[in-house]
């Protein structure tokens, strides 16, 4: 081993975190964490639990019926202990919900987008990549090793044209159901005959809609009349509407074992924690039980937009829980986030890499559990911002 | 859009799964999820529960705590509302027991790799990497778009050579430190020295380290006394001596904040439910109150390994919780494994990709809750196994 000191050797390698952090300072793109209590007075229009089920009691007791029963780990991955009965009988729930013939659960949203795009596409491959896609799907598109095609948001003639285009055999076109900082819906439909034409595999994110999109919250897939086309993938999340914490991958039983040898993101993680698999699989059965729910927070979100357009706010129109009021510059959406937080209100606040620059923004999400109380307090906190703007 | 049908389009662009399932299921390496029960008899020498806490009065007292204070799921990313006081209090505990001024939690071991590794490391940097690295930091290091060289396992010569040959200014080494199947320690000391004298950053996975190695648990890194050194990084996760689910990053303030800023598998995923943070938290408390139980882990092990030379298993020696008893071929491991099974012990059985071609394997993990009379059983059972060996 050399030992002779190398003219590359600071005695701090990490030196370079100081300055870099000084660069996102000036840049206003500082990031801190801030603890949050269990007791907060705020109105919460920022996080994901959008049907206001995580609190719910029935949810509650099934993570600690879950935890009573297995423990708080799953102990091992997947393949070796850490599969329960609870894990199967949720993914026979999940599927049911969706649509599709089988379902198979990840410790996350984030690592199901891993496994089923790294599962489904490798070198040699095409993968059509809307260009508002989550973090999570740019990730997985990368580490599959296919070629990637970045195309405009929502434009399905550039998909149809990046698929017929191709050299490759395979291709996935790959898209959120309700994209998560826009709230927009994909033309799924559309999309799927592109992919249908072109010989494609169609793989739906629907982190943002399942619980919340569709029929009782089947999802936006469901919807369009693509539930259990062989030629559809679902991947889910199920810490949003679904109140917990994990991720899953829909499709055909037959897609599923795939993932069970081929899905790195599975194979070589811990199982999900027993109280996050009962919590979820609590949750699906409350929805399934009242099916008003998700319309509940679709009508919710939509009075806000109603609201925010009323008031001169930017704001998108939402799809589903999600909407966005564009405020342009990192100051302005951080300076308004923390109006509304002053006045009781959490809202979101979007800044770069999350958005493109000049698209800072505060992300709104509605919950099926707002009351009409708070919705006239908010409507007093975004009148006053409203007034504020240039 | 092109409506006319391309050449390429089967009507089901997955009918090539079958094929792959028949090709695996040629070469036995079909995988099956079979959900265990609640309250099986098995002795299990499979799972990750290396201390025996998932089930601990005290651990799972936490987690159904967490759930009545916090709600079943922490309702959105980090950033936004997925930080609670309890992240925060699991954070500084987890610093504290590791030597280090920081902690950072992710939802699971696997997104802790790929945060650290992405945020560390790009295009025009290294990456070393040992050959016996876990699939997470493989997915890790191909994800940041570093150059990755790969050094035959715990060859230090190797890693000092890469690291003195190289182009790029900055470097990562990145290590286990007590390795997942074969469960030997990584030349720590020695690989830090070869770091310092190049001005390269040492990143340690603690997976099976933590809670487990060195004094009181402390982890490997700690018992090296490199714990706290600024040019190392330790990257743990909750789910097996902590008994939960879960990861963390722990170094320096400077490195964490860094990380909030820029590792996407943080800012872009919820954050962890507050059971498994309660949990873990639990777990590591009890572990601080008792530091022997990291030693009877480690005893259980090394009798295990005993017993297998006595009985002309080919084990190897482990520095922690795991050891492997090679036996060569996929249908060799599967046949002993069932066996195990049959007789009431439950082991690992390790096959390609998740082991090299011709090394297929049993993994056994010990654990600190073994009793007397499950080491006898275990003995009996293995000594049969001993017996059908070629
Ligand atoms: C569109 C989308 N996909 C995937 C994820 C990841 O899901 P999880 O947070 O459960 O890991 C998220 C959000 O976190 C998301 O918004
Ligand atoms: C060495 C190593 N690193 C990381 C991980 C991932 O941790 P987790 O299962 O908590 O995601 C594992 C095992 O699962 C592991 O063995």
């Amino acid at each position: 081993m050399s030992t002779v000191d190398d003219h590359r050797s600071p005695r701090d390698p990490l030196s370079w975190l100081a300055e870099r952090a000084e660069h996102r300072r000036a840049a206003g793109l500082r990031r801190r964490l801030v603890p949050r209590p269990a007791d907060s007075p705020l109105i919460d229009l920022a996080g994901n639990d959008y049907l206001g089920l995580t609190r719910h009691p029935e949810v509650t007791a099934a993570a600690i019926a879950a935890i009573r029963e297995w423990g708080a780990g799953s102990t091992g991955s997947r393949l070796v202990t850490g599969t329960t009965e609870l894990h199967a009988e949720l993914e026979a729930e999940l599927a049911g919900h969706a649509g599709t013939e089988s379902a198979l659960v990840f410790s996350s949203g984030y690592l199901a987008n891993l496994g089923v795009l790294t599962a489904l596409a490798g070198r040699g491959d095409l993968i059509v990549s809307d260009s508002l896609n989550h973090a999570s799907l740019i990730d997985a598109a990368r580490l599959s090793r296919a070629r990637i095609a970045i195309t405009p948001h929502s434009d399905v003639d550039a998909v149809a044209a990046e698929l017929a285009n191709r050299s490759e055999e395979r291709a996935l076109v790959v898209v959120e159901s309700l994209f998560s900082v826009d709230g927009d819906t994909a033309p799924l439909r559309a999309l799927h005959t592109a992919c249908r034409a072109h010989g494609a595999v169609l793989v739906v994110d629907e982190a943002h809609g399942f619980g919340v999109a569709g029929p009782g919250g089947r999802g936006a897939v469901f919807e369009a009349g693509l539930a259990g086309e062989p030629d559809v993938v679902v991947a889910a999340t199920l810490s949003k509407a679904l109140a917990s914490q994990g991720g899953a991958v829909l499709g055909s039983a037959e897609l599923t074992a795939h993932l069970v040898d081929a899905a790195r993101s599975m194979i070589f993680d811990t199982g999900l924690a027993p109280a996050s698999a009962g919590a979820a699989l609590a949750a699906l059965r409350l929805i399934r039980r009242d099916p008003g729910l998700p319309e509940l927070v679709r009508k919710r979100s939509w009075e806000l937009y109603e609201l925010a357009l009323e008031l001169g706010l930017p704001a998108t129109a939402p799809s589903g829980a999600v909407l966005s009021v564009v405020l342009g510059e990192p100051a302005a959406a951080v300076a308004a986030a923390a109006y509304c937080l002053e006045r009781g209100v959490r809202v979101g606040c979007f800044r770069p890499p999350s958005v493109p620059d000049g698209l800072s923004r505060l992300r709104m999400t509605s919950r099926a559990d707002l009351s009409d109380m708070e919705v006239d307090h908010i409507r007093a906190v975004l009148s006053e911002l409203a007034k504020k703007q240039p």
